[in-house]
């Protein structure tokens, strides 16, 4: 298997460069920004996930002999442009926002400065990365808002690419989840890992009680009983039978939850195993579990729409050329006109404005070359995150990971209440754009 | 970068292994099946895909030493289990539907047969594979149907995780595609790739004319020009007078589609380009391809729809144990009565019914331990995979995907017409199990 990342991209990014090298355009200094026209499902605010993963990558965007000969034998660039390849990595300067900010509609999540073909080049990967993990977080971060407190645990992994489990199970945890079933992501992330047992365990036993009883032996008491399998009661029944009034947690994994949960809780408390939880896992999202906040749940876990953005799979970032630099050294604003698909130029600054009392009211984009101080009600957004082609370390590894779910808790507090809502609706907060 | 797959897992498989390796339960010989309860998005049929793809990864399915400390610094499992991870590799039986075969609900897609815990630990990935792949398959068959035979390129890498996005170019392909933009999925599939410029290459450029010079300048007049970035009409107009008639195509990716592809054509054929091909990729899915059937359009580009699924992100397949070997040599059939999730038990034999004409018109999966012969007319739908631990060959890599796609081909001719329906409803033929 290859790690290099840089076939990762779109054939018209090197068939561009490949063009303007020849023009002599492809050295123009430029900028480059990542934004999202709109909040897909008409939510309130998003939360940006992926950064530090996409870091890591844009680290192994390297053209080795064996991308290089791919590209040569087919004919996909020249020359010219294979030498510059073999040459590449990035060298350039980005910032951005820190993983884990909150954003709304064209918030500049992410501004590439660089030659142009050093930077468009970038696009795929970089929306790759972006639109997948803010799709994950975007969702798991209402989800945490749903849950009231109560601990959530990913468990998608099955239902999304491979990969993408991995970084879905990063992003659910930057957007407040408190564990992941995918050990890829607990080795490559430092992401706690959860998980017992499956119908299948059940089944492999000639009863339920031998099969909790296996489970048992080997996890102890604390372990957590899936007790659907065969009759809901019964299984809870044969659970504290079995384990004892000190066991763990049982799961329901089936069934209409809103009563069964109440039922079993009841049943619990009548066999003593008042400290035994419940966890419940059918085919959660937000609603349903909002629908669960007056029910006697300890804890969630989420798989199916967490990992494929509760209905949004995609956050529609987008990655646009929005600046070149002019001969005498400011910035050329460049924008498109597309019908529906119009986009803002020029260098941008944004800052959150926050009211007395530390609330958000209001995304401020200061258009302009040079970057305005942030008043005292601002928060200014952007962080250095690649300078000279250097890597800003702490947002990479497991510590960028826990860095950014810290950043997510912080940034989320001084969102007002209606960001809270589930119902679609209107950004929070108004993004405006200030004029130089 | 770690290419073992191992801990591509849920982490409850390796614990439910731990447990039953303490029991003594590790070792019974099971049967695990893949199939889904239904079709999402209330479809006519699905395409499976993926099969190929999970092979190899079964293949690189090992625990090297990194993936046993990392499992043995996280307490996961106990020494035993180690051990036996440590010599694992899958030496078991797994047949299913060739890939690129269509199927309906409970149509058992994947047999997978060996030791409980042989079998149980490939389950993560197995799901991963087979939801996402077929998930793309399953829209993009029914974007080539809308298509009424104009070529379609997968074009949504940027709006998918960067390695998802490979997988989700070879399912496309797989159901009918004919290129992908995806640089990785040439190399690694030998899918044919496909693009030319953004409209980031017109923005650098001092005006569109001049983009479109150096565009053709390298790449020749037989290219296809973006002409949106500012006006469409006076970008066609540029075109043909920077390109001249022999202009390969012109691309929209933006605006009211229908009327515009209309204008354009007009446009193009009083300019004399009546050649010139006109290709579209803004925002499509099936129903918008579906659209323009009647107008003057003779390629796709589809992005965000098919690698999302086009509202069905996962395939909401399942891998459940359906059978454990008696004592008599017998499959003894186990299922789980779960509330909305019952299963139903024992080995599985699929056969699609054809009519005289070679139309399918039922679904029949036979139930028992011996292998029924197919009836003159019935189409055997199972095929060996791995053979005691032996992958079969034929399916891996770029030939193993052509051949899943000329597969697909012939499967979907098979079909009855109202397969090809958009609008939701039941399956095209029915599931009809025939008991033992």
């Amino acid at each position: 298997m290859n790690t290099s990342t840089a076939l990762h991209t779109d054939r018209y990014e090197l068939t561009m460069i490949d063009a303007a090298f020849a023009r002599g355009t492809a050295t123009e200094h430029c900028l480059f920004e990542v934004f999202a026209r709109r909040l897909p499902g008409a939510r309130r605010y998003g939360v940006v996930a992926g950064t530090g993963r996409l870091l890591e990558l844009i680290r192994d965007f390297r053209f080795g002999e064996s991308e290089l000969q791919w590209l040569r034998d087919n004919n996909v660039v020249g020359t010219e442009t294979l030498d510059w390849l073999a040459d590449y990595r990035f060298r350039g300067n980005i910032w951005g926002y820190q993983e884990g900010e909150v954003y709304f509609p064209n918030s500049p999540i992410l501004t590439v400065e660089a030659s142009f073909a050093e930077g468009v080049i970038l696009e795929t990967l970089a929306l790759s990365v972006l639109n997948y993990d803010s799709a994950v977080a975007n969702a798991a971060t209402r989800m945490v808002t749903a849950a009231i407190g109560r601990p959530l645990s990913e468990m998608g992994s099955r239902r999304a690419n491979e990969e993408a489990a991995v970084a879905a199970a990063r992003a659910a945890y930057i957007a407040g989840f408190g564990a992941t079933s995918n050990l890829e992501a607990g080795r490559r992330w430092g992401i706690p890992t959860m998980g017992t047992a499956a119908h299948a365990f059940t089944l492999l036993h000639a009863s339920e009680e031998e099969a909790f009883q296996a489970q048992i032996d080997k996890l102890g008491t604390k372990t957590t009983l899936l007790v659907d399998t065969y009759d809901v009661h019964q299984g809870v029944e044969t659970a504290i039978r079995v384990a004892g009034p000190e066991l763990g947690a049982i799961r329901l994994d089936s069934g209409d939850l809103p009563t069964l949960v109440t039922e079993v809780r009841a049943q619990l408390d009548s066999l003593g195993a008042t400290g035994t939880k419940i966890t419940v896992t059918n085919d959660l999202d937000e609603h349903a579990i909002a629908t669960l906040a007056a029910s006697p749940v300890d804890s969630y876990g989420v798989g199916t729409s967490v990992v494929t953005g509760s209905g949004s799979p995609a956050a529609s970032m987008v990655y646009k050329l929005v600046a070149r630099r002019g001969e005498d050294g400011s910035w050329i604003p460049l924008a498109k006109n597309s019908e529906g698909k119009a986009s803002i130029g020029g260098k941008k600054t944004p800052m959150r404005r926050l009211s007395a009392s530390g609330r958000a009211n209001q995304e401020r984009i200061y258009i302009g070359d040079t970057a305005p101080e942030a008043e005292a009600s601002e928060r200014a957004l952007n962080v250095p995150l690649i300078v000279d082609g250097v890597i800003e370390e702490r947002y990479l590894g497991a510590a960028g990971t826990a860095l950014a779910r810290e950043h997510r808790a912080t940034a989320v507090s001084e969102l007002p209440a209606g960001a809270f809502r589930l119902g679609r609706g209107d950004a929070a907060i108004p993004t405006v754009f200030i004029g130089n």
